[in-house]
Parts: structure tokens; sequence; C-alpha cells
């Protein structure tokens, strides 16, 4: 891969590709020296224009554990507050001849944009409600850990699915290795057109293995996507009578306890959201592993300087 | 150790071994190259709720002059702020497999939280205005440095004991070691049963050989625990005439120059100030080496991945 | 060099040691390991009272790539915000024994203030409107890059030289290289006595080697230095019209696109902007290992724990 956008651009090989050589870094985390120095010497920026701490810890934990230096910028306190142009940024970034960019941003299509502006690689690590492709890559290595196989799985979505960009990168990577995913949520909260059937009732997640449940937004109810949370989570929240024997559940984080999860769920023995966030960490490994070394690396000449 | 959460649970044996440590590591400190690598690949996690340039980069540089990994996540800019609770951050962090996590926490007791959801070393680097235990060891590094020993000293406490963190764990630690504690200040800012004696009268500086300071926060006086500043600084400010000859002053920083402690007695010989700074970077570096190296790691089962 | 404090204090053979080390570092950056580890094992502080993600994130990685140890100290969130005074800041930072302080301020004199009280290196990186000399510095690497000299250039500046420390920099590094600047832009925005001659009309431009657009800030409209941003535009934005073949044109960053410079310039081949950020890098490189090496350091006497 030279890039990592999205899910659309990626092929079941190169999937899988990454997942085994996440598996392999796995092994690599429960040593007591967690570094492998495969990217000493590279430079990674995280550019960051939304606060997340669990992707952006993550992206930062997975570069320097290959042994690449990172440079995090985020929004705040950074010229991107004196109003210059993600264009502007990305060139003024680019001079430094960074190796990889991951950047997350509230505007769809964002990434595409750093990639026409920049030499160096880029990983979306979320843009608007378009997509989030290493957090569908992690939820298929957790799965594929958890039953040792991707094909024939079925994964219903709960939730918030319209505003969520996590639910539309596994909806298309669930697809490209053969599972299979159900949206199930409010009316208001669940669009047709994704490429997977809609189900506004809960029964829909009886056919299940996974229920993966989304995060509620406080702010939907203000928005009146829903009327209250409270009804949200009565007819809605992931209860423990909501969830049979044998299915798992998943949460991409941060959980609103109470509000779409149950807490005995979320502290449950079907509860994978450790696994994911374990997951995460050797997937974004694997993934700055491939863009580096997979695909040849195009450097920009350095005009000038060199 | 396996966790430094408080002062309450050292002996007498443990805060010696980590005194002779930091003493060792100051030579280091004093090198050119300031590294020792010992904990080389290692994770050190520091999870900051409340803002502090002091503690949390001091615990930053200790961690990476051991040659350890540092990852810093402060409240702000982070899914804390999307109120995420304590107990689901830690998980979270703690699928990453860190080595030590470094907790400073508004809440007291959330030290113990935070141990109770991870395989990893707890330090507390201040929880609400119950414990500064690593602030304790490096007031007792500082004054055995300048006396030569510690039994038999006599430090009396100046200031808002009532809201102090650093009051309570130096009582303790003082204590612990043989020395003793009088806490002087307005009835309103010194409570009695701390276990040390208590005087409302600067008088009672004169038999002590060391006054330390406690900041002053403006927000006493908004909240009516002292009439005024000025007021404050006029009965229990520490200015050159309350000092007496071969005393030393100390204060645990940052200073409010002017209100708690006069600008003279700051600059003069008699203050501690920076030697407490510099002795709080080794202790910090010898409690990270205590935790990992003399207790045995229980890694928790990397779950799934591994 | 003990310090950069500014460039008044620099001479000519200085200047020209440092552009040439820089220019030999470029050779590294173009790289796939970008990493020199001269300075392995020493500790370089930023000290940031003002946001700048250019700046900082520019030392950060020069200190990173000579293998040097970061330590970012940014006004939010740090004692600095309870107010404590920029000397006990220093006071505490010293205590750790960095190698270098790089301290940007609001206040003009502050570096001198933090020389005042470190036993470390200090490097200027914009103190008020006063100086910022690595940006001068780097600015000359430029010009020679592209000019093959910096003997006799002509540089009109552009804008709002008053409250630019850029420019005044600029200025004093021009003289010392044998080059001159022209400064140009409103009366109100434009003072005489910096040692340049003074133009309030474009037409200036036309004897000019290098039109350097300084950035218009938008409270100049507020605090009525300007009528309206449309009119400064209007009066002395740069368009492809106004600048001649031959001419290139360079800008701080970050540009205010279709303010003072029209996006076709910014973008076109006369543009020297990514070089100037690129530069920007080698210079900081440069500037560490001088002060690092080539004075000697006189380290402040560990007091007490060493």
């Amino acid at each position: 891969m030279r890039h990592l956008l999205g899910v659309e651009g990626l092929e079941r090989g190169e999937i899988e590709r990454i997942l085994e050589r996440a598996e392999s870094f796995a092994e690599v985390s429960s040593r007591d020296i967690k570094k492998v120095p495969t990217l000493r010497g590279r430079t990674v920026v995280n550019l960051f224009y939304e606060s997340s701490t669990r992707t952006s810890s993550s992206f930062e934990l997975a570069a320097r554990r290959l042994g690449a230096s990172v440079l995090t910028i985020r929004s705040t306190g950074s010229s991107v507050d004196k109003g210059e142009s993600l264009k502007d940024t990305v060139l003024t970034l680019s001079a430094y001849d960074p190796d990889v960019v991951v950047v997350r941003h509230p505007h769809a299509g964002s990434p595409e944009v750093v990639a026409r502006h920049t030499g160096a690689h880029v990983v979306n690590a979320g843009d608007g409600k378009r997509a989030h492709p290493t957090q569908a890559l992690l939820d298929l290595l957790t799965l594929r850990i958890e039953f040792g196989r991707l094909e024939g799985l079925h994964v219903a979505i709960v939730g918030d699915v319209l505003h969520s960009r996590v639910a539309r990168s596994l909806v298309q990577a669930l697809a490209l290795v053969g599972a299979r995913a159900t949206l199930v949520g409010p009316p208001t909260l669940v669009p047709e057109g994704l490429g997977a059937p809609v189900s506004h009732d809960l029964a829909a997640l009886a056919d299940a293995d996974v229920v993966y449940v989304l995060r509620m937004q406080r702010e939907r109810m203000d928005e009146a996507f829903v009327p209250s949370l409270r009804e949200y989570t009565a007819l809605y929240g992931i209860t423990p009578g909501r969830v049979r024997p044998g299915q798992v559940v998943m949460h991409p984080g941060p959980m609103n306890r109470g509000i779409e999860i149950d807490p005995r769920v979320a502290d449950s023995e079907q509860a994978l959201v450790t696994d994911q966030v374990r997951a995460g960490l050797v997937v974004r490994m694997a993934v700055l592993y491939d863009v580096l070394t997979v695909a040849p690396v195009t450097t920009q000449e350095p005009a000038g300087v060199a």
C-alpha cells in the first residue's frame, strides 16, 4: 500500500497481509522489551484536528515500538488555529520529509487532500463521518482471534450508524473478507444504502455472532435524533438480557456506560473491548510497517536544500 | 515495591533503598550523557488529570533518562473529556501493556482505582488532598543531602496544610524516618489530627531545623479561609526576619513570591527550592527503577492477541 | 556561540559557520535514516509561552535528529498558568541540568532573563516584536541556496513591519552578510529607524531580488492600523502582476492566502515558502550543534545532589 485512505481501496489479500503481520507484532508486545526497531530513523507525523486519546496514543505507541520518531501536532495550540489551510499545513510538514502522515480531521476527504500535497505515505485516522480504516482492521483482527475465521461471520452494528465512520468502514471491511453486517437502531439514526440490511428492532440481534455497539453521543438528543437518552437506552441499550450466550460484544470506545451499553455487559467475559484496543496497537504497527516497506517510497525531491 | 500509592504503605528500609539509589542516579545527571538505559523498551504512561509542569516533566525526564518510552495523557484533549470513566481509561491504557502508570488525579484514592484495573505498576503523582509520596521522598532526599541525616530533624510546615497533599505525605514520611513535623498557620488552614503538633504562631519556627513553606492559593481568599492575602502575608509570610541563621527553607513550588515567601528568602542561600527539584528527578528515577526491578512484575495475560 | 539571543550579537563568520553546517545537515535529511546522533544524551527544553507549531516542531525535530532528548513545555497546562514567574520556571527547569533551553515569549528580552538564571545554552525562538534569529538564519540559508550568494542581494520586506520580529532580525542579518533590505507597506505599519529605507509604494519592489511577504494579522484591522483587510490587500497584497520574472517570493508562514499573498503567487515556482521550512529544520540543527559543541559548556555546579 502507498496510503491507507479508506477501506474501499483495499483488497482482501492486503487485509490478510496486514492482519498476519499484526499478529506477529502481538508477540513482541508481550515481551519485556517491546521494541522492533524496523523503522528506526523514520519520522511519523500525527496530524490531529480532532481530540482523541485512543487513536492518537495508539498510533504514537505503534510508531515508537517500531523505532520511528513521532511528531504529534494537534489543532489546539498550532498554526491550524491561526487559520492556516490544511494544504499549507501539509506543505509545511512535508518540508520536514516525514515518512508517514497520520491524519484525523472532521471533514470527509481530508486525507486525500493531505496525500495530494505530501510525498509521505498517508494513513487516515478518521475523517468526518466517512471512514476509519484502522478501526475496521483492528475489529477484523479482534474477530479473527476470537473466532479463528472471518468468513461467514455476522455482525450486528447497533446504534448511531448515521454519524459513524466506524460503522461505514466496518460494513465495507466485513464485505471484503466474506462476513456480513446488519445495521440496527432507530429509523432516525440508521440509514439505508450503506450496503447492509437495516432493522429497527433488537430482535435482529438473535442471528448475529457479534453485537457491535456504537457510542451514543449526548448531542444526538439536543439535535432531536432521539427523544431522550433514557428512551434510547430503554429501546436500544445493550443489557445482559439482550445478548445471548455465545455472542461477543464489541465497542470502539470510549463507552458511555449505562447509555448504549450496560456496565454488566461491558464488564462481562463476552465483551472484547480491551482486546480491540490491544489489536489496535498491533494493527497500526502493521499498517505503518506496510506503507513504509511494501510499497516503494516515492520521496519528494528535496527542493533547494539537498 | 509493587506500587507507590502513598507514604503509609512504605517501610523505613524501602525509603532508604530509594534514597540511596536516587543518590547514585544523581551522579549520572551530572554527566554529559545523562542516560542509564536500564529500562530500555519499557513503557511508562503519565496519566495527568490535573495540569502540572513540575511533576509531569519530572516523571517524563526520569523515565527517559532510564531509557523508557513515555506516553503522556492529559485530561484536556483526551477521551477523559468525553466523560469516559477512570476505570475505562485505565482498561484501555492497560491493553497497551504499559509497565508503569503514573497518575495524578483530583480525587483522593484514584491511584487505588487505577491499580485495581491494570497489571502495570502504579505510582501516585498526587491525588486530591490525600497524598503526594514522591514529593515527600524528594524532600527527604533534599534534607538528607543537606544535613547528612534525617533522624531527629524538626520540620516546621507553614501555611495551608488543610488543602495540602504535600503536607500530609511529608508528615508521614518524617515520622517513618525518625524526624518530626510541626504544623504552623491560621486556625482555618491547619487541622488537628494529622499526627503532628499544631501552632498558630510563627514563634513555633524557632526550634525547627527546616521551614517548609506551602503554596498559598489565591482561591483560599475567595473561599474565606483567609480574610485577605495581604493579611496572610503579614501574619505568616516567610520574610528574612522570620528565618533564623542555620535554618533552611523549602517550598514544593510553584512559589507565589511576595505572598507565602518573600523574594529575598526565596533567593537566599538558605533556600533549597532548586535542590528539591533536582532531587525530584533522581527520586522519580529511583521509584520507577524500584517498582520495575525489585518487585517481580505480574504481567497481565495478554488476552486474545498474544 | 554560548547563546543565540539575537542577530545583533552575531559575527559574519559565525553566520557562515552555521549556514555551512546547516547545508551539511540537509544531506542527512534526504537520507532514509535521518538521525545524526551527535547530541545523544543531551537534553533540550522547549519553553514556549506562545503557541507555534512551525517553530516548536522545527526545534523539536531538529533536536531529535541530532539524538537529543526534548522536553516541550507550553504555557497552557503548566505552572506558568499558576502565575509562576519566568525566573522561577527557569530555575526549576535548570535543576534538571538541560543542555539547551529554547525559549519563545511574548515579551522582548525574555531570552536574556532565561540566560541569567540557567547554566544552559539559550536559543531565542522569538521574543515579542524584538527578534527571531533562527528565522533570519533560515531565510539567509534559503537565499544562499537559491542565489548561490548573499552579498549584494536586495530584499523588499512587505507588510506589517511594525509588529514583526521576523523583519527586525532579517534586516540586521542581511546587513551583516552584505545584503540590503527595503521596507514596504502602509505608513502606519512601516516604521523608520530600523536601519533600512522605507517606501509606501509597491513600485519599490521593482529593484528587489526578493519579495519577502509578512503575515497580516486580522487584529491589525480591529486596532485601526489598516482601514480594512480588503483595502490592505488591494494596496499591498502580492499578486502575480506585482512580482516580476526572476524575483523570488518568501513568507515566514503561516500564510493568509488571499490577504497578504495571492494563492497563485503562493503556489508558483517563484515562491520559496517550503524551502524556508526545510531550511529551518537544518538551521536549527546547526544552531543546537553550534552552541553545544563549539562553545565550552559552563555547567552549573549541581548544588547539593551531585
